[in-house]
């Protein structure tokens, strides 16, 4: 790019941080509203920029939503529907829109993508190893997926025993262990630990790693655009936080169980299978979640804090006014709400995410400002590509571009509602419900005051979230909501029409042509 | 394979024969009750397999419907929406499903296929330019796509200056021309010149050709097992025909104009704007038809005897007896009916097709028997695949199987409608209406008494096959029949929602796990 940065005659932006949590709740940050969390760095962020209080990933499970997030269309577009299902190659990626445009797009932490190694070999590509279609798009700085060893051969491995944790595995006896009060050892998978600080040094923790790197890529640049995807894998489990962090809240700064004994009662069938389910066991019990939830905040400060360093970073090279911020998560963590565990359902702990876009061209009046429409995973890339100028993206990037929030012309006609997707054929509730393993979806369509679900199979879902914001009462069957029902199925038979399946042809090479897409065969037709 | 040929431990078959028409009506084949045209091989194959009386394309345009016969799914699925519109490299074809079992996929003639160029660089795939994925699976024995001039370095093109026609384009001076009385050029783009002979040799026709280039692979073969598509461009446009064929019917052997005054006043608005077209205003004039009508008959008894000379290929190389042959067309023809030319729209004679299918296999007593469920296009794959016994494609075909209705099992449950698509984007239809392009989208629901068609932007139309076969009136305004709109709208809600975008992953691979879909990475959850 030859412009002059800054420039006045362009909008487009130079870099984009495109910082996402694994887990993240909205509600535990300050800027959404958490009472005791302390979030300053994200908090200054929101400040900056506009805050999207109704984001929604387009699927609460983290394969799903970050193939959505780089894909920019909906799971039933992009077909990965289960963590590490590979990616079919017919699917751009955010590099492959970006990098013709000149822009380097790499990665620091986690992605949850698998390749689609079948494919490629259909097609009979033979590509090296760097590939980016074997990366999600992504040039890897750093590929870190968490929760499991990483293998002896990973950076992080290697880098934790040059460290001095010189053990084969470092990562279980020391990043998500502790010790207890006897000094033995005491691991974070077994969340009754979750209080005990994590035997790891904190600067040598997961996220601490993963932001030094980031800031490394940051401080290399000289000048060439770049999108760089911090990948943080917490606060998702296992639980368990380093030093200072594990000990910096209480049961008391955690927000209370959002949950009502009738849901259990009579419970819709899907619902009722994850009940079942062994993660909903656990933090059904007050212990546990009030066990875990102090665990969580600490690790969401420990993240805010090392947010810090890495804007610090990004001021210190001079390209913090030239870099789109986008702070995201893949989907939040039911923590015992509504008696659940983990995530996949379509409640405001699992599938409403926090979204801050700070934009480097923003008109001043929108900084810190908070925008209610409903926003999906979906529209990030429309808007990276919008902030590049990227053309031609209309016949595949199903997403809306969220500039016209920071830059004017928001009131323009926005979607009706957020839809979110989730597929539990991977998952026990479907041997529970005895599905076939190809009819297991639900659509969640999020509309103003109404959140509606879809299930293949079953009843849908109503909840009122005027009424009800928590959620706690399904009416579905309230003969006076039938028009409601009408109303977002319709909304759902539309939606589904408007996926875009047609991946070859942007709308501009759609001409009048009657027997193809290329005019002028010397055919007529029709002639007397 | 192994197994020695007919052996009775194994159904599977050895070939498959792959005939398809080029805009061939159902009705106007004798076997489906045309009363003076001649086909007496067709009807033999009739009479020795299955017939399909209500068989639709899955899209009445030549690209699309072929695509969907060669992915086994339909339009919305594998999204190659118009002519000559790349296949994405994400959809797998039909020589992905058969090479690895060891059959050759072989092409004599038409495909409209177009390679996905711009994802094979996207996913830094170099290929060579015999593979497969350029050219929708198949190894091309002769591709020739028919009208348009071929070009100067096409086989046919040489064939033709070899066999004496030393002009710079053969195909318009000699295979689509006639000559006058007055021995003057008379070009079959006019369809005024439809009645003379075309200058070509019958023997050197592009019907001709073609069987040639398909009986010379047959002749080849020595035992490996092949499908091979022998795709006629034949009856399609221009209408002109070799001597004896330009003469061998007369007005009087054609079926009359199926159309009523009343269709054309009030439209529906799509049906309005193809009124509009050039081909429906000349083929409303009831002498173009008729004029037009005696060539196309011609043309089809053509193809009819050669493919009596290529089914006595596969007899006299003893293949006949394991080769599974299916016999059909991309779309029909309108030939003047409704007040309207060529196709697109899902009127019978454009949106039926014929579909003849021979079972090496069969039962006996399913010899010459017909078949009035609702049929696809994207069956013929799903009825290869099981076949050929190919495992795991149920992630990918839509299609059923016809196997059941020629070896018993067909009292199964079996799909309530026929779905078919048509994307009127690139048509004149879409000035008219002054359509956005990506919302150009109308489907045909055809069920057992009624044929639903759903168009993105206006309101439906509904035609009661039982009472109105002929589809003259569009009774969707009745307000009796609310409870019949209600019913197909809501099986095209559950069509749209069953549409396979998963593609990556079998349902075989599909277990219950956590994580990933690779079940153990020593991840514990909800472990208290």
């Amino acid at each position: 790019m030859t412009r002059p940065e800054s420039s006045a005659a362009s909008t487009a932006v130079r870099n984009v941080l495109f910082i996402m949590c694994d887990q993240l709740r909205a509600d535990y940050l300050g800027c959404y509203g958490h009472p005791s969390i302390r979030t300053p760095n994200i908090d200054a962020l929101a400040s900056q920029g506009v805050r999207f209080t109704r984001a929604y990933c387009s699927a609460p499970t983290c394969g799903p939503s970050r193939m959505s997030f780089y894909t920019g269309r909906s799971m039933t577009s992009h077909g990965a529907i289960w963590n590490f299902m590979p990616l079919s190659i017919g699917q751009p990626t955010i590099g492959d829109w970006l990098r013709p445009r000149g822009v380097e797009v790499a990665l620091a932490g986690k992605t949850h993508f698998a390749p689609d190694l079948d494919g490629l070999q259909r097609v009979g590509a033979h590509v090296p190893p760097e590939a980016p279609v074997l990366e999600g798009g992504f040039l890897v700085v750093d590929r870190y997926e968490g929760h499991a060893n990483p293998g002896p051969e990973h950076p992080y491995t290697k880098y934790l025993r040059a460290a001095g944790y010189d053990v084969a595995d470092p990562w279980s006896d020391f990043v998500i262990a502790g010790e207890d009060e006897a000094g033995r050892p005491a691991s974070g998978w077994e969340m009754r630990n979750a209080h005990y600080a994590a035997r790891v040094d904190e600067r040598h923790s997961e996220t601490a790693y993963t932001t030094d790197v980031a800031i490394d890529f940051i401080r290399r640049q000289q000048g060439r655009p770049w999108l760089l995807h911090v990948s943080y894998i917490k606060p998702h489990w296992p639980y368990i936080a380093p030093s200072p962090y594990h000990a910096m809240y209480g049961p008391e700064d955690c927000l209370p169980a959002c949950r009502d004994d009738a849901e259990r009662d009579d419970p819709h069938p899907v619902y009722g299978a994850y009940l079942r389910h062994g993660e909903s066991s656990a933090f059904s019990q007050e212990k546990v979640a009030s066990h875990v939830k102090p665990t969580y905040m600490g690790l969401v400060t420990q993240i805010d804090d090392h947010l810090g360093r890495l804007l610090e970073a990004l001021r210190a090279t001079g390209q913090y006014e030239d870099t789109l911020i986008v702070f995201t998560s893949d989907h939040g963590d039911y923590l015992g709400d509504h008696w659940l565990g983990d995530k996949d359902l379509f409640h405001d702990p699992s599938a409403r995410i926090p979204f801050i876009m700070v934009d480097p061209r923003a008109r001043p009046e929108t900084r810190g400002s908070s925008v209610d429409r409903p926003v999906e995973s979906i529209d990030f890339l429309a808007t990276v590509a919008d902030a590049f100028e990227v053309p031609d993206t209309d016949h595949v990037i199903e997403g809306m571009s969220l500039l016209p929030f920071s830059r004017g012309g928001a009131s323009a006609p926005w979607r009706f509602a957020a839809v979110s997707e989730l597929d539990y054929a991977f998952r026990e509730a479907r041997v529970l419900l005895g599905r076939d393993a190809r009819r297991c979806r639900g659509y969640m369509v999020r509309s103003d005051r109404w959140k509606y679900i879809y299930w293949e199979g079953f009843a849908p879902q109503l909840f009122d979230m005027q009424e009800d914001p928590m959620e706690l009462r399904d009416v579905a069957s309230n003969p006076g909501h039938a028009s409601v029902l009408a109303l977002h199925k319709e909304y759902l038979f539309d939606w589904l029409r408007q996926r875009k399946t047609s991946l070859t042809v942007p709308s501009t090479r759609i001409v009048v042509s009657r027997d193809t897409i290329e005019p002028a065969h010397g055919i007529r037709i029709g002639v007397w």
